[in-house]
């Protein structure tokens, strides 16, 4: 029996993967994924047999990893960012467990968006943070409201990610909406599209103004917190130390 | 004049670095850290001069690195983790801008100690998620208790960073029964201590039984939601998804 790797391949730009995730891509025999996570690493997996399949597919790709596993293969299952942030480790688990399979799964760690976006942005995480995740296409958009109504009442700093798609361009105001009734509307945000990848585009506004720009499926949405400043272009969340 | 990058090293394991990371210490000159981190990377920088001391001395080392920026050095300042999660990106640039010196300032991302632990303990982050650190030394309790308040409240998924140390044992105690007000006592809790190091242990417990194990600094701690189960040892939070 073959082994299965779930994989966290960065942000996007082949340097921000670990050495683990490459060595892993290079040891399997077969790379499957999300087509666009897929050319992510092309140039990393030339030789490799590739399964490719396009979005809301996940189900089928964790299944079809567990069949070449039993045929004998070593799978590397591709999720962007961090596999466990949003991504297919847990799926992985579910699809091997239901079928109640003893194959052996290892979920190798990645750079997540959050991450990558901070860092170009400057420091704006540097205090605790909540991470939501706007998509209302397998959580009940009720639940995400008040996730963001009480993150928002007890000041986190806010992760967004999944801001927008196509089928529900209104939630991202919505959360706005929600987030403005306890923050400032000058706080700042960092809305970062593509980070890491090409297109990378950086946006530093305000709660109040965010929703003027174009924020989508490929963008994460950093607001700050009461203390969260912005200096010579820089986002920051000072962490609270006297300098 | 030098620059200065701010590389998140990772949980631990040379093999959880980016390429990036490790290129950026190819090509500094000196290297500035706190000196367990010094140590964990100690094989990658053997021809490079270094400069490390104890813990609390983070403005120290900062203003280090300016200096040694200022006279011409290419200077990496390591952080564990990726260092803008609770690490030294901010600070870096507090200085930086306090000081009013125009210096290259780049943060290269690492792997944070929750994304290693989460992939330790299975998929137990899939959804919605707060991130508290029980550190008061730069924070007071309450603002802190207000977190664990409304975030338990609202059901996210609670990772613990610095959930102990000398001066304050009892803030986890303290951390785990305000949790307890919202959550069930049985809900799944992970223990991770020393990540992807050297004398890496995982705990799964419940609520309730938390406290009955050793939890350190080199310690991360994950409480589940209410969707969180465990299953042939590994913890999973359900993304959703109908099998
Ligand atoms: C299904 S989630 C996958 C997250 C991924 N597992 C991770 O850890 O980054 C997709 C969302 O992540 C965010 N995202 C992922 N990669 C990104 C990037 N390179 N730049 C900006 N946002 C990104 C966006 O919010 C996007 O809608
Ligand atoms: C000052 S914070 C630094 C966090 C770091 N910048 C990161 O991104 O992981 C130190 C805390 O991070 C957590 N931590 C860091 N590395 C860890 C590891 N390898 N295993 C478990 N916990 C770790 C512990 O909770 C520790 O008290």
């Amino acid at each position: 029996m073959g082994w299965i790797k779930v994989v966290g391949i960065g942000p996007g730009d082949i340097n921000d993967m670990t050495l683990k995730a490459c060595n892993s891509l290079k040891e399997c025999d077969i790379v499957v994924g999300y087509t666009t996570y897929i050319n992510l690493i092309k140039p990393l997996i030339k030789d490799k047999e590739i399964i490719s399949s396009g979005m809301r597919r996940e189900v089928d790709r964790c299944k079809k990893a567990v069949e070449l596993a039993l045929q004998g293969k070593n799978v590397c299952v591709v999720s962007s960012g961090d596999a466990g942030i949003y991504g297919m480790a847990g799926l992985m688990y579910e699809v091997v467990h239901k079928e109640n399979i003893d194959l052996k799964i290892e979920v190798i760690p990645g750079v997540t968006a959050l991450n990558a976006a901070a860092a170009i942005l400057g420091a704006p995480v540097m205090q605790d943070f909540a991470v939501i995740s706007l998509s209302d296409h397998l959580i009940s958009w009720q639940v995400i409201e008040k996730k963001l109504e009480l993150s928002s009442q007890a000041d986190f700093v806010i992760v967004l990610y999944n801001p927008k798609s196509r089928e529900r361009p209104e939630n991202i105001i919505k959360a706005q909406q929600i987030v403005m009734k306890y923050k400032r509307e000058d706080i700042p945000v960092g809305i970062v599209k593509n980070a890491s990848r090409e297109g990378q585009q950086l946006i530093i506004t305000t709660l109040k103004e965010m929703a003027n720009y174009e924020i989508d499926m490929r963008t994460i949405v950093i607001i700050g917190n009461e203390s969260t400043f912005v200096e010579k272009g820089k986002m920051i969340t000072p962490r609270g130390y006297i300098l």
